[in-house]
């Protein structure tokens, strides 16, 4: 991997959202800026650029085939001048040598290191055979593998097949969506009450709505082992109960995998996540972007661990402009994050943007917080359905601190504008008085958004 | 009408969304501040506080009766307070004397003047017999009696009947909807392009789902005269054509009712439209808000006319609250509108914020714009919808100045984010950076609002 002077070796470690989103941009803005870089990436794993997002919905039989799912190739990445070795996993760093090692002793140098390795899914011990591997029956919802054997598992399923989920945060709630669809019993345990991300008076909602679409939801409960048959799980154990079942999902949430960094002596969080910078610098000619980093909240200037694709596309392409001599920036984010919980009657739409209450307490807000309950479309209209939204405001500044939304369709994404609103610093009189849109298949008159936030307004 | 000292009479013209908005707000914030007011409104019809823009749902069978849309009714509107007399016109005004004067003859003192007539349909000579009403099987939508004479004519029309819809604003195109849903044939006629709120490029989007839901579009159709028998219409005549019709909606806009301030010397718009300050004030005493105002455009600081209900409930609310001692204020809009044209396959959702083209351009701004397609959710997903976006951003300041948007379901109310922007005075760069919800039923993971954006901040 020499090259002749003046070429710029980028190693990339890591084919997803933000390691291909790094590279891609870095050849778009060295055309423009006239850099010249060889772009190398390697890759443990035998897909790229996939959805994981997506994968409830394959489980789920909306999506066709796992290759839906890939946004492109490695043909493609090649296509674009991208040097990509796949199943070359990284194994060690020599940030002084400006090397890695792969799993298979190969050193690679390099110029940049751009960090893009993701978060892999936790799989407790109680999970696993002494080999290491899962039990059948068993596993996590995050690779395409994964996917590719939970298809299979459900299509073996026989009927009056049980599922225990394990962990009720957005993978949780989604794969639980994607197994009643299929026809399962459901089980969802949660270590507390579920849906950490939002308010308990919001969560609640989400258990309801749970409930009523056929699920099981066992709050407090601690998994503490499995019942097995051979290499079969046959149920689940927690801290006060018990329950037969033939699929276990682990859905408890994922690490990042930065283990090949250890005595690099970068700074990291507890769990290994990386903090680059707006730009994705973390060291010199170290870079990093993605599931593998904390991000920066703009609203109380905390890092935090939210490993979102939206993220790691937008951090990845700062990065690579960066790289080929562009000036681009990935200014943080708001905490927005929103899913669905829909079988039959039930719809509904959980969104969330800002910080929670003992976040602005942290942050040493002075929070005052209200939930309202309305409609997503004028009363008299078919399309309107309940609607709750929590908002939340800082007694002295009027600043808005935070927004949740639980509802029927069409209430999702009206968490953008109160995103908007938090990017921009407003005030919840901004959110209560600007011009949103109004027409009966759409919204009340006075929009349910707005009306919330006055409400807050009034109390400050 | 004569009251203890101390007592401020507030009389307010109008008892649909600003008027009341205004009465029940200053009752509100008078019992907080303890000012004294009595609290007179008087209206000329004889239904308060209805959705003008429920009609067209309630012609199409959407909505079970009138009364659906009427959000208070007059009794409970008494039982807060209000002293509302109903078939009540005011003729006249005397600013000086402090009097207005109603059909009737009656003289009614005010200390406060509020201003809420609204404005009612343009109905153009053509539509009119000699003795001023329209010819049967005519009208507008704009009153619960319009809406209920058009429930009357559409039930007793026959098998194939044939609607002749003449402008194709939010109101005609909406109306197209109900009439299609209720088995009609419809043709629309529009004296320019149609859809005059959105760019050509957009418009164009929305022509072609008239036509593909099977109405008949003519563009650049002046209607010059009406063919009748008897008392009866039985076709429209336009510059180069003629249809027969059964049924002709007249659509062409709507007029401020200030006739009666005729004289009294208040700046008034060409069309008659007041032009009241953040709290509603018009002059000494006199108080406007509403379908007879013009607002405050914040983007290019110009009034504009857009009889819009949130701008009325909006104005109204702060006008009422500073009647009382309150500061509430209406800090103008951003040109935000939406609606929806849906039949069968097709689904169009239609919104707008911020300048046109050639506004931006008249207020000396260097726009540069650009149409982008995408989806409404991720492709792989069967909530996905083609969506198309118009941003426009200056060249110097890159300061996001409008966004149109047309697409399937879940496009519309996309525009509240961009809406959100311009309320703050963000740029390009803010909307396609800021932190938006993804996940795959109700995006792509570069949500394609900012895609749009960041398509048009690369041209900058």
């Amino acid at each position: 991997m020499t090259r002749g002077s003046g070429v710029t070796r980028v190693v990339v470690v890591g084919a997803d959202a933000a390691g291909m989103s790094a590279a891609h941009q870095a050849l778009r803005t060295a055309r423009r800026t006239g850099r010249e870089l060889a772009v190398t990436v390697l890759d443990r794993g035998t897909h790229t650029s996939y959805s994981a997002c997506g994968i409830p919905y394959w489980m789920a039989g909306d999506v066709e085939s796992g290759d839906d799912l890939v946004a492109r190739t490695a043909g493609e990445h090649r296509a674009a001048g991208i040097d990509l070795r796949m199943e070359t996993e990284v194994v060690a760093a020599d940030l002084a040598a400006r090397t890695v090692t792969t799993g298979s002793g190969e050193v690679v140098e390099y110029d940049e290191l751009v960090v893009a390795t993701g978060s892999p899914a936790v799989v407790p011990d109680w999970a696993l055979r002494p080999d290491g591997t899962t039990y059948d029956g068993v596993g996590a919802v995050k690779t395409l593998d994964d996917g590719a054997a939970w298809l299979e598992r459900f299509d073996s399923a026989g009927d009056g097949a049980h599922v225990v989920v394990v962990g009720a945060g957005y993978v949780g709630v989604e794969v639980a969506e994607s197994a009643l669809r299929r026809g399962f019993g459901v089980t969802v345990l949660t270590r507390r009450r579920g849906m950490s991300m939002l308010e308990d008076e919001m969560a609640e909602r989400v258990n309801a709505g749970l409930c009523e679409a056929g699920a099981e939801v066992v709050l407090g409960a601690e998994v503490t082992g499995l019942e097995t048959d051979g290499d079969r799980v046959t149920g689940v154990h927690w801290d006060g109960g018990s329950r037969e079942a033939d699929l276990v999902v682990v859905a408890i949430g994922v690490r990042p995998a930065t283990a090949f960094l250890d005595g690099s002596g970068l700074e990291r969080a507890d769990n290994g996540a990386l903090r680059p910078d707006p730009h994705g610098r973390v060291a010199d000619h170290v870079w990093a972007a993605g599931d593998c980093c904390e991000v920066r909240r703009r609203i109380d200037d905390q890092w935090v661990f939210r490993p979102l694709g939206t993220y790691a596309t937008k951090h990845g392409r700062a990065l690579g402009d960066t790289l080929a001599g562009g000036s681009l920036t990935f200014d943080g984010m708001v905490d927005t994050s929103i899913t669905r919980f829909a079988l039959g009657e039930v719809h509904l739409e959980i969104a969330r943007t800002g910080l929670s209450h003992r976040d602005a307490e942290a942050a040493g807000f002075d929070p005052v917080a209200l939930v309202t309950e309305g409609t997503t479309a004028s009363g008299y209209m078919p399309e309107a359905a309940p609607i709750a939204l929590w908002v939340m405001a800082d007694r002295t500044t009027r600043r808005l601190l935070g927004v949740q939304v639980v509802g029927g369709a069409g209430a999702g994404k009206r968490i953008d504008a109160a995103a908007a609103v938090l990017w921009a610093g407003g005030t919840v009189d901004d959110l209560a008085w600007m011009d949103l849109a109004y027409a009966p298949p759409f919204a009340t008159a006075w929009e349910v958004l707005q009306v919330a936030a006055r409400r807050v307004a009034e109390r400050l």
